[in-house]
């Protein structure tokens, strides 16, 4: 149940001194193939650090032997000096693996801003130790060694007939934004070609990480990789294998809800009767992201007026005066009016189920998000200090 | 230094028991004329409350003799009751005054979902009581009525060469959000149609309360009134109005923003060097709106990637790696990288500055935020308790 649950690979994490706490923070996944294929997605942040900007290029002939990751320091917006610190991560993975420095994605988490000669000296340890020190039970160590102020490890691993796929996970778009950034590596031994992976990895990111949204803050370093050994000698379905994934990706994804910092309540936000999909993530991220709902829910105050207040400042098609508003299973507002007394809403448990049905046509789509709380404002003032 | 400092106004502030505290709560401001011209503008979320629905609608024509303002309710989502109390309210005003009903606008602020029975005949009490007590002596009672978590009333006052405009404030967009809603009647006794009122209100606001960004939530209430009397006979020069009138907004949108329920730091966000004015106020939106950002003024930490990572997100003209980030007079950003150490940078005072340089152009444009604190999550979900 890790990374390295998909057989063909190998992973590894160690303690470099990036962390000022001594814990694992470099870590190394290795694809002993036989296939070499792989894919990956990126923030749509311009504002790119230092290993997005490497690893896009290095993934684009569809082809990676290893992802290096460190938390302990996000490498971006720090010059010329950042962009060569990467460059020679990748360089000294290559050389002591034995492939190409262009074959070498890097992934890095932390204090943007950070990066410097000792930064680099940790990172290149890093990955000197943690070759030494790959196996196939390196999943759980390398799940570690990127977390940041996540609390747990998130890892899942998904299995059809004689083929398997595995992944770990940290942070969540800024989900955990106190050191902010969603790193997740996928491995699967099923036979794939890169414009394969590429396809089934944008389908399901598309309606698994894209629709967390715990703060609408969007980091300078997310990545999501996918690699593929095929050793397992299975060519699977298609759209089996993107089912598969999917199923996989949302498993992490909601690890990453119930993890995020701060939080006390994991809200799933269920938008049906929309005329498009893209209406319904529209209204959900509408929602998602008005920090009056979210502290109203911190408050387990159903105050289903911000609801309507926060949907009704997009452009998607609906009667504002004709939206039905359920929490926790209790209709509370209906065509244009309050429905059932709000204090039947129970919202004292973590899961809490918003569902809006703007009564438009057939589409649906839900998004994940969390409460803003104390905490949240506490963790996120006080790190840097 | 009120709503009643231009000739020709007179207004009154009464308690009708709407607030459990007792308080004002209903607030009458009306033209004595001889002119009777009026301008408004309103909320641009769809959901609009039905006070919005009314005042749209009166509005129309260009004259309104009369606008009464409540608090302890927002009338919105109250179904066809709440607009006949609406209406019904608009009527009793005229009735007392000897006025058309659609010559007298309403506005309304407090909880949405509150619109009964109660609530009804408190306002049309409060509406009597108040026509009773009309008086050019009436302004500071009318501003404290239209009062919600405001800790002190908003008025101000502008005078140039023999005519004066004077206004009151209450909430800002959503910055006092616990009962939220922008409320704003504006006054003055120069001679201008309303088409010259509209032109200049919409000058005005779109430079002043617009660019105010508290916490990125928009209310179903706002509304900003204007209303000319004429009583001083002087036909100003349109810009010298349209000046003083942005003078006058920039005044009560700054005491807002100081009085931000919550807030422990006012923020002004400084964007220049922008290929457009709409690009300035893209990029500065996008940073008053990042809850990071926000927390970590909190904490006094001068976190500049944060602002970059929230500039990223827009799709305005500039490189990334060509910003300057100066934070309260220290550059701690230049050219994709640290400049000044973030120790040098004191963010203990409540007025913060944040200056971007795009190096992109020479339009510019402030956006007035506040900072994500403890008491903004705690005022946010206990108020309805």
């Amino acid at each position: 149940m890790s990374v390295t649950a998909a057989q063909g690979f190998e992973a590894a994490g160690v303690a470099a001194g990036l962390k000022a706490s001594g814990e694992l923070d470099v870590a190394v996944v290795v694809n002993r193939g036989p296939l070499r294929a792989a894919a990956a997605v990126f923030t749509s942040n311009r504002a790119k650090a230092n290993p997005i900007l490497w690893s896009q290029q290095a993934i684009r002939d569809g082809v990676a032997d290893v992802v290096v990751l460190n938390s302990g320091g996000a490498n971006c917006f720090t010059g010329a000096f950042g962009f060569q610190t990467t460059h020679l991560t990748a360089e000294r993975a290559a050389t002591a693996l034995g492939v190409a420095a262009g074959d070498v994605l890097v992934c890095s988490t932390g204090l943007i801003g950070t990066g410097d000669e000792t930064f680099r000296q940790g990172v290149l340890r890093g990955v000197d130790a943690a070759v030494e020190r790959l196996s196939v039970d390196g999943g759980a160590d390398a799940a570690h060694a990127i977390m940041t102020t996540d609390s747990v490890p998130k890892q899942a691993t998904v299995s059809r007939d004689g083929w398997t796929i595995g992944g770990m996970a940290k942070g969540a778009g800024m989900l955990a934004p106190g050191l902010a950034t969603m790193l997740v590596v996928i491995t699967t031994d099923a036979r794939l070609s890169s414009t394969e992976l590429d396809r089934a990895l944008r389908q399901s990111t598309r309606v698994s990480f894209d629709r967390l949204d715990s703060d609408g803050c969007m980091s300078t370093n997310d990545q999501v990789t996918l690699l593929a050994s095929g050793a397992s000698g299975i060519v699977p379905d298609p759209q089996e294998f993107a089912d598969a994934l999917t199923a996989l990706c949302r498993d992490l994804a909601l690890q990453l809800q119930a993890d995020a910092e701060g939080a006390s309540h994991s809200i799933a936000i269920e938008v049906v009767g929309a005329a498009s999909e893209y209406d319904a993530v529209t209204v959900g991220r509408s929602v998602a992201r008005n920090n009056l709902f979210k502290a109203a829910i911190f408050g387990n105050d159903p105050n289903w007026g911000r609801v309507l207040a926060a949907i009704g400042t997009t452009d998607a098609t609906f009667d504002p005066y004709d939206v039905d508003v359920t929490m926790n299973g209790v209709r509370v507002c209906t065509g244009g009016g309050p429905d059932r007394p709000r204090e039947e809403v129970d919202l004292t448990p973590r899961e809490t189920h918003l569902l809006i049905d703007l009564r438009s046509g057939a589409h649906e789509a839900t998004i994940w998000t969390n409460d803003l709380t104390h905490d949240y404002v506490h963790e996120n003032s006080a790190y840097a200090s």
